[in-house]
């Protein structure tokens, strides 16, 4: 199915964000000209084995290079901000960002030596950006981390409005949200809202960041012992809190983990963290020079993530800080879903060693950036939208919103939950699907992007649960004779050593199936006969004996063979 | 440390179920008897590659096995009852179990061909099985299976009581708790609690089963189309009060799943699923005789297990069943920790094609088998015992109810926060802890016990993540050339036939690798020292160009060797 957006048609779509928590990345398509909204990665789940990053696939981007004006982000966040230097690579576009997703962008980009090449202009809730035909404006919102907007795009057929991640948080760390002017944009006429979803299932409004901070302060004052306090590093919003709390209590602060000390410092640098001009971030080295109850760690790790600094600490593999007696751990957070087991496990371990650990919703010690049912209806109340499409989601969150969306009043048939890759065409007063194009995941190991895929991740998988075989052996095809092996060798199957007999018994079995083959098989013996009989016999073999069914990779060299300098085996492959 | 229990001392100990929720495995040790309570297993978390199962280590038990009187099973549930095929292979000891509980370990010896040899009695909670020392008696309690029991150790030196799982449900389904045999034993004295600590955390008293059993009716009742009713097969009290609902609502069952239809089979057997003599129970090819609105389909995956039969509803690849506009499916069951993104994912799916799924706590469709403090605390006012020791649970969990029982007035010195492996000796006034003796993790996989260790599950992390590449190469290493190759293999690495230059380059520098072993090495040149030098070498020219690092596996063959019958090269080593 291709694209076919009219000349009098807006069309609005998602490369990433519809089906999923992540990868957000949207479009906005009048003629030649294209607006992209954000620009995010995804951390893959666990059975997409050794992938670092997930992206969106930017095909449909590469095919109308030449229309697209702009990537506007929303707010500074991995899985908005996360996928630019994989797009930057592909295509040289201007990005419009506030000034603290600007600095997270250009760290970014300077890790990856690609900040030279790139465009970026820093706009605030008052910037316009024009272009011929469209243009885009702001309005500031409430999330976890500061300069979070929403984004307003202008076409000719009407106004599309994204939400961008928002709660109303009415008493915010920092800048409120300006209420005022988003009535003005739904009084000016909304024809599509893209509103974030993420938290459709939570019936209730969620908690201001400063029922967090009093009770973080509340917890701290009583504490006489060293604080380490774990959080998301871009919860930006947290950190000012804590950092307060810590002038407040008179508390020096350590920080602890990369992502952690970068954020700090980006924060600090910009305004958002104020330290007071007290210097009350020390050193690591001199931790020891203040009493425990003048000590706040800051630090990486409330997810549980085994590499964080939290970790390490919990299991005593931390080379400046190991856990003293009067220690209290603070999880600032929630674990986000399967990362629960990693959680308990740290909580269990510092528990272990004495220290006291506050965790769980019951203290009131982390709340959502994102709003609940209440908060969403109040959004489709202010912008009162012609039709809705719900973003930022799983399935089932996009689907709840639509349902919201229709309780204030929206026709079912204006409510369009869509995937990846759809693309919805709309006129002031029509809206219809108009195409699709492809938007897969595509998966980033180390320095490949997209290659790997699913067999390359199944060969993973299955050498994760069963281990491999060799059998490697010399062989004289011509004269039909085994000249030396077969040897076994096996990985992550069993341990050798103390199989000897198991494996003889391999050996002894793969030697009499190569002897077979090369006795049996008449005139056209060769590698791949051989091969093939030792696959089709050996796996049951072993898997009788044991109950198990390893990867078995025979490695049959044909002794009569010179060097053979341009010839690889590629995946003859199983 | 060894175990040193005195002739005057009773000693305590658990071999599984201490800092974990799981294979459950309590002893009592007086002079020459041992009476062992429960034998469960564990199921692997993620991160224990292709393992199937987790098993106390039974050496202590062989060790001591002339003093083993019996293995006493509390209730039918795997963590109680699914370490008994592999103790029985190690140990003929006679158990004792319910009748329900009898049935299901009668059905797992079955199937491993084990049944002949065992030994198995069938108790009630009237029964007393009087050794010479020691004695058992048993209460009956209330959990998420009938027959749930208390466990009483008479010994000289004091009672030894065993909670087994329990909550307090005062409407349960089937016979309510014994609370006046309780109340007799605490009355009687009890030298020491053993008591189950997984819902130490939550602060509430567990809702009743007949509660859920009125909120599943409620929703029933309202359904227009088919129900498909997910929960644990193992939970019998909840597939009675489906049943029930489904002939109070004139709805006929079919049942998918192996385990689920195995489960209820046992419990229609002995009476605990009653289906009040009609035929509700159909065949699944009878399904489509029926209007949708008289249809309960009762299966397996409430825990969003990928092969199980509501994933492959969900997934439409069910050989039966396809989802129907009107369908209900209902999670009667709350996700745990670690299966929570499954369970999303079959949620999503479910949700996109229409189907309504209903789940999570606001529904009141579940409720948990295990007591809250609440419960907890009733309980040791039951019993007050002299001393206390925390068992089922994570460290956390055991550290709460320790503090749970001290507020009841056992002092802290009294409870007992031990690991598996610790022995606790106990006099009528006395207790301290007498040793240690080994309790590791054993691993099953297919039919290995105990071949599986760190290595090789390291091994099996490595390949998961970065897969591996094979060199194999025929070598004349006398007269130091290289003969044919290599060759390069991949598995879970790459494409290959999609990334043809990267594996050239590959090939190229293993090729120059060998050669420079070969020609540098001086007299010494053996296969070892190339193989070195390839792993050495070309390990960091792949990192270099794909920031990647697989698994090297060089195989070089060396062509003056002849047949090597008996040598086989046993994990040389990366």
């Amino acid at each position: 199915m291709s694209v076919n957006i009219k000349n009098n048609e807006v069309g609005v779509f998602a490369l990433g964000g519809l089906n999923e928590v992540g990868k957000n990345m949207y479009g906005v398509q009048f003629q030649d000209e294209i607006i992209i909204m954000d620009s995010g990665v995804m951390f893959p789940e666990d059975e997409l084995l050794g992938i670092d990053y997930v992206i969106p696939d930017y095909q449909y981007l590469l095919q109308n290079r030449n229309k697209i004006k702009a990537v506007i982000i929303s707010h500074g966040h991995e899985d908005h901000i996360g996928g630019i230097p994989f797009l930057l690579r592909e295509i040289n576009v201007p990005i419009y960002a506030g000034k603290l997703a600007s600095a997270l962008i250009r760290n970014k980009l300077q890790e990856r030596g690609l900040l030279r090449d790139a465009e970026i202009h820093e706009i605030d809730e008052d910037s316009v950006i024009r272009f011929r035909k469209t243009s885009v404006s702001f309005y500031l919102t409430t999330h976890s981390i500061p300069e979070a907007y929403g984004i307003v795009v202008k076409t000719p057929p009407g106004n599309i409005v994204f939400t961008g991640d928002y709660k109303f948080d009415f008493t915010p760390v920092g800048k409120p949200a300006d209420l005022h002017k988003m009535a003005r944009i739904g009084e000016e006429g909304v024809l599509l809202l893209l509103g974030d979803s993420t938290n459709a299932e939570v019936p209730t409004f969620t908690n201001s960041e400063k029922i967090v901070g009093i009770s973080i302060r509340n917890i701290i004052q009583k504490e006489e012992g060293r604080v380490i306090f774990a959080t998301f590093a871009s919860n930006v919003s947290r950190l000012q809190q804590v950092v307060m709390t810590a002038y407040e209590t008179g508390r020096k602060i350590v920080v602890f983990g990369r992502s952690m000390e970068s954020s700090i410092k980006t924060a600090r640098e910009l305004g958002y963290v104020d330290d007071k001009g007290e210097d009350i971030f020390i050193e690591s080295r001199d931790i020891n020079k203040y009493p425990a109850n003048k000590i706040l760690i800051l630090c990486t790790g409330s997810q549980g993530e085994p590499m964080a600094a939290l970790s390490r600490i919990a299991n005593g593999t931390h080379r400046q800080i190991s856990l003293q007696p009067n220690d209290t751990v603070i999880f600032s957070s929630s674990p986000i879903p399967g990362n629960t087991m990693s959680v308990n496990r740290v909580i269990n371990q510092l528990s272990e060693q004495g220290a006291k650990v506050i965790h769980g919703k019951v203290n009131n010690i982390h709340t959502s950036g994102h709003g609940g049912q209440q908060e969403q209806l109040l959004m489709h109340r202010l912008m009162k939208p012609k039709y809705f499409m719900p973003v930022h989601g799983e399935y089932r969150m996009l689907k709840i919103q639509s349902e919201l969306a229709q309780m204030t009043g929206i026709p079912k048939d204006n409510c369009f939950i869509m995937s990846n890759g759809d693309v919805l065409a709309l006129t002031a007063d029509s809206a219809r699907i108009a195409g699709r194009f492809p938007a897969q995941d595509v998966y980033v190991d180390g320095n490949g992007i997209g290659d790997i895929g699913s067999i390359v991740l199944k060969d993973r998988k299955a050498l994760s649960e069963e281990g491999l075989i060799i059998v490697s052996a010399t062989i004289d095809f011509a004269a039909k004779q085994l000249i030396s092996g077969p040897d076994i060798m096996s990985r992550g199957f069993i341990y050798m050593r103390e199989s000897a007999d198991l494996i003889n018994d391999i050996q002894n079995k793969a030697r009499s199936i190569i002897n077979r083959g090369l006795n049996e098989s008449g005139p056209n013996v060769s590698e791949r006969s051989v091969r093939d009989l030792l696959l089709s016999q050996l796996e049951p073999a072993i898997y009788q004996k044991t109950q198990r069914n390893p990867m078995i990779m025979p490695i049959l060299l044909d002794i009569n063979k010179g060097v053979r300098p341009h010839q690889t085996k590629q995946n003859e492959g199983k």
